[in-house]
């Protein structure tokens, strides 16, 4: 179980620049952090918003590089969308779950499901013509994040890559966790006892998504773009989780 | 849009005892927040677990009082489920979406789609024969429970009621909302402009859930039983939502 709580805060980091392919992450948000007066301690989550991991990471891919193919191109057709987006969509996915007129839900090659491989083309700073991709392995940008922002600030820090999900059966998006890094994503509470002794059947609490709901909402919220937020209040408990953690074996889907 | 936000902070409401049939939740929260030394301000969100507003609502049922169908019997054999618990799921809900061993997932009086129509028999003080059922209506519970708060501490405060809930393809458990009042539920930003001036196609953001997920994690994360939170942080924007608003309408259903 993870170490008691009893109170959390979040604050959005203003003043993050936009962010191109090759930026360094780590300078800026650390920067960032300073002319916002947030001092991290241990156990601190640094939650980033997918868009500037992929944009640092060269994840912006101008469609007209792109050569649709047959199936692209069928599928296209299918569902009303731009046969260089659903090229895209395709490569970054290994199957097709769900299709209608403009809705290609897939399974991403991380192996989760979700609309149009999570592939983004608003608040891109160009304009229609670009895509971006998400980041190729964000699980490990979120250890490499955490290892820059332990080594510079001396502290043992939660890194939490962050996207909007959709879901079957719930309208408005939330966000949810894409890669982890320094704490625990799932904490298994199966095994333990209830209040009145009787063992817990079915508590598998998802800590990581649960994060990323509320983060993903006051970065939304905020004013300026921020792709950036910070939780204080979790308590370093050394456990360490990744978000691949979270996608449901094929073999217990109901719903493919 | 919703009013803009920096930061939010949010507190588990300590000591608040164990909840029966016909107990008066706000007075019961009105007197832990004042032990708690919580002060309430216009756009605070008190968050209220579902397990104490359906206690106090008498949704405790005993199984020996269930008489369980030919149709629930047959349904209980197939999913090795008691067969009292699963007329008490039969009853609370419109259909069954799927089942296997140990599964149930219905489409919940209510609207929405989940596990054994929310019925819990965990936390709860008397022993395996009892099942706890949700709130015959949440959202009247939230609306109700916001005119009390509200009269009693002259604020003009948001309500949310959550549970537990599980997903087709996400591991681990997450809160959502099942009771709104006094808040803005579903943020649609669909038709507004993004950062380069281009319109936003598909955001629409669903407030009630993200705050729900944070919250229900905390309430969940502290020492003792903490079945109320208090999120403080958002401004009062006089916008009001209801749960129900969140359940996707069936002809948009590409999963059931």
């Amino acid at each position: 179980m993870a170490n008691p709580i009893s109170s959390l805060h979040i604050q959005a980091i203003q003043g993050i620049p936009l962010i191109h392919d090759g930026d360094q992450l780590d300078s800026i948000i650390l920067s960032s952090l300073k002319s916002n007066g947030v001092e991290l301690e241990d156990g601190d989550i640094v939650v980033v918003a997918q868009k500037i991991v992929s944009k640092a990471e060269g994840r912006l891919i101008r469609l007209s590089d792109v050569n649709a193919g047959e199936d692209a191109t069928k599928l296209a057709e299918e569902t009303e969308k731009d046969p260089r987006l659903v090229q895209l969509i395709l490569d970054e996915s290994t199957e097709v779950v769900r299709k209608k007129a403009g809705v290609l839900i897939v399974r991403h090659n991380l192996g989760h499901i979700g609309a149009n491989a999570g592939i983004d083309q608003s608040n891109i700073e160009n304009d229609d013509e670009y895509a971006l991709l998400l980041p190729s392995d964000p699980d490990s940008s979120a250890v490499k994040l955490k290892f820059q922002l332990d080594s510079a600030l001396n502290v043992d820090l939660g890194v939490l890559i962050v996207d909007s999900h959709n879901r079957p059966w719930r309208m408005g998006t939330i966000g949810g966790a894409i890669g982890c890094a320094g704490f625990q994503v799932l904490d298994d509470q199966r095994g333990g006892v209830d209040l009145f002794d009787r063992e817990l059947k079915v508590t598998l609490i998802n800590r990581a998504d649960s994060i990323a709901a509320l983060a993903t909402l006051i970065m939304g919220e905020t004013t300026e773009m921020t792709p950036v937020a910070v939780v204080k209040g979790f308590a370093n408990d050394e456990l360490d989780g990744r978000a691949s953690e979270i996608n449901r074996p094929k073999e217990e889907d109901l719903f493919q």
